[in-house]
């Protein structure tokens, strides 16, 4: 055991991540602030959105042969469909739509002092699946290559040098992420934070928010953006200095600071997470094929929707867009559709003063390498109807009668490819327990969580909002 | 900058991996005693390797459709083919034939203290494609699951139940890793170091060493296998205590004691070399598909062996095996036999004091994740006779003709799939130097290969070797 380990002065870098996280920034300030901002754009900008069939939506072709569905100039994405065959689980069997969408694109989130804070550049954007239609608060960029290869014929992304070259600048993160694997195949996207010089101005449409700002922006219902979201959790967590930083005087919020702190006792080392990932991954026998999209078991087809004969789980749907304002244009595309809002939680625990999430190791189809860590519960409550008991998922019923809630808040999925997808977002104390091996949970500190955000596909898109959302508690 | 760091005692896991460095082992001294025990154990065991067409394999059939060499049982492994287009490379297109092996197999290594020092449990072990059908130091156990599933019909493996319940026990390595991405599709295999307890003894065949033994017997051409190799490179590095029992007084043993040390200055932060890799695996345009092994582009089929038209790169080859004494059968396979010995090789530079290894971002068309950390040079140079001239490896003549040689060693590759595989293994110091933004090479030290060798496909199989063979260098 290596003694706790403190330099006596944190570096520049460090203590600007960390002021963004604990000082007010000098513009926008507070949520009202923000609110206003978003108003006085959306009386200006307008985004429609009509239900289409699927076959009806113009520069998008079905394969004859396999069903699946494509754009016409073979980029962006396609809805495809996959068997799915997972041995020894619940559902060991299914079949289901995917999408799939090789092309790695970015999520950049630019950022710069402001009077001594790092600034966000965040971006008010409407998307056509956005609950309500409304603007959210999204990275800087987010584009694909398709996207910035001009097969959109759109106009420039702006700040998208900063991303596409980023050899000379300061980089604060990057690193390839996946998305929701029960809905992508195989999609990954590239998180980066780039530091840009005092002379980038923010244009309109854009606005520049500390973490604190975005922290506390997190409890309002479908603002912050997913993209955002999963970008700023991968930002370096700050570790011992970031704890000291909290301001907390014993309870929740001490442990919560000693959980950011790398030196801080934890359950389980990193080592032996690392190999319970190792474990999970090597013993789940998973396969997953593509197959027709057309004909798929236990689905229907009518009325140009996709849909699960129990009307559960998910629909394909398509879109006509118009928007005006900002972004002038029209399009149509297909859109996956959720059934019902997903409950997606971390309990908590305070285990020898340091808060610990139990933390899952999750099987979805459309992961990169099979197991991905997830939060505590992530589940759709309403799809069990449908399902063997034996596939409810543990700690959801510890979650939804806790009365130590300490994060509650409805957020929306990315709205370009998913129609009004909203998950209630938890974070519920809790003196729950697991054994030491169990095969599927283990005990993990927000220090943890960091050193693992660092790398790729260890932590799955649901969970990295929630460590966001966890540290957002220090600030609010 | 995080100031150097050094807790002022080193704790007991530690101690022992380094004292099992530094220390003599109280069993087996001496490469002499180690030649001696294994010509002991030649007189009684023996291995045959004849070659046979690849139609005339017992127990092997060939897909009518796709030609595909399978096994009856569906288990092993296969020889399959894929087209490959990597965009903008030297080569930019090719076909060639490919082993698959799905099932992620068990390397490991069993350690335990023997008087006060951590020893490995070495395996004296035949394989049809080792070079002179030798015997090689091997892990303790070397299993598919097919192995220990029982589909070969074969005796229980020893020590098996070690790595397959680590739960409990000590387990000082565990990740999966890659191994050739040229030659195998996606292939990977669990590393593991797990530790017994006093009352394990070595049964005839086994041996107990430690890792200064092992790393003396490095430089021994032939003998430490690539999966001994490639476990014992995965090894926690001890970072500054290993770094302060080097007996170095100035000079390249300093550099190199130093290059262990994470708090030691080096050319690139780890979050730099993380970006990289990020890049490179998002530059990068590599698409791999399977197709037909029969009619691939620049191969013939001929006496039942697949060979390149040139005669160069590698052949697929049967061979009939009969092996007596400790492990009896028979039993045919297909394998594949490259052309001619290659040259992998890490150029090193002292940088401020601290040795720093030129690494390579490598594409492979077999590797899960596009690119991995690579050797300086890593080739067949007899190949390039047959190539453009743009796809001579960089850095391939400064190896060759450098006078500052640290290592310089044939080692053979893994002979249960490979016949008769060589590779020159070099550490050449150098003074190049690359532009500190290459998109193709990075100056890494040797805590940042310990850090990222805790994570799964960042550093390949000859890099694997390469690390090992450079930390042997400080005790022999």
């Amino acid at each position: 055991m290596v003694a706790p380990f403190r330099p006596s002065s944190r570096s520049a870098a460090e203590s600007r991540l960390i002021d963004s996280w604990f000082a007010q920034g000098s513009h926008l300030r507070g949520a009202e602030h923000v609110r206003d901002w978003l108003s006085g754009m959306s009386r200006h900008a307008w985004m429609e959105t009509t239900r289409a069939g699927l076959d009806e939506l113009p520069g998008w072709t079905r394969d004859p042969e396999t069903g699946f569905l494509r754009h016409h100039t073979g980029r962006f994405f396609g809805v495809e469909a996959v068997t799915v065959d997972h041995v020894g689980a619940a559902v060991p069997h299914w079949q289901q739509p995917i999408i799939n969408q090789p092309e790695i694109g970015i999520l950049g989130i630019l950022v710069r002092e402001i009077d001594g804070v790092l600034h966000c550049l965040i971006q008010a954007k409407q998307e056509p699946g956005n609950p309500g239609g409304g603007l959210q608060l999204s990275p800087t960029v987010q584009a694909t290559r398709s996207n910035y290869t001009g097969v959109h014929k759109g106009r420039a992304i702006p700040y998208l040098e900063y991303f596409r070259e980023p050899l000379g600048r300061r980089v604060l993160v990057d690193i390839r992420q996946s998305e929701q694997g029960a809905w992508f195949y195989r999609k990954r996207n590239r998180n980066m934070v780039v530091e840009a010089g005092d002379d980038v101005e923010a244009i309109d449409g854009f606005g520049w928010l500390t973490l604190r700002q975005l922290a506390e922006l997190l409890s309002v219902p479908d603002l912050v953006n997913m993209d955002t979201r999963t970008v700023l959790a991968c930002l370096p967590g700050g570790g011992a200095y970031w704890a000291d930083a909290v301001a907390a005087n014993g309870g929740f919020l001490t442990a919560l600071a000693r959980s950011a702190d790398p030196a801080a006792p934890s359950v389980h080392t990193t080592d032996e997470v690392l190999s319970w990932i190792t474990e999970a991954r090597t013993r789940t026998e998973l396969r997953v094929e593509k197959r027709a999209l057309r004909g798929l078991e236990g689905w229907q087809e009518r009325n140009g929707v996709i849909s699960h004969h129990s009307g559960r789980f998910f629909s394909v749907v398509g879109v006509h867009v118009s928007a005006g304002g900002r972004e002038v244009g029209a399009w149509s595309q297909p859109m996956i559709e959720p059934a019902g809002t997903g409950v997606i939680a971390f309990l908590v625990r305070e285990i020898d003063g340091v808060l610990h999430v139990l933390t899952h190791a999750r099987t979805e189809p459309g992961y990169a390498d099979v197991v991905e860590l997830a939060p505590t519960v992530q589940c759709a409550p309403e799809n069990y109807a449908v399902l063997p008991d034996s596939a409810r998922p543990r700690f959801l019923a510890e979650v939804l009668r806790s009365d130590r809630v300490r994060f509650d808040t409805v957020l929306s999925e990315e709205g370009g490819r998913f129609l009004g997808a909203q998950n209630r977002y938890l974070i519920v104390e809790s003196d729950v327990d697991v054994a030491r091996d169990d095969p599927e949970y283990r005990w993990l500190t927000l220090a943890q969580y960091d050193e693992l955000l660092r790398h790729s596909f260890y932590v799955n898109i649901q969970a990295r909002s929630l460590v966001l959302c966890l540290r957002s508690l220090a600030v609010v």
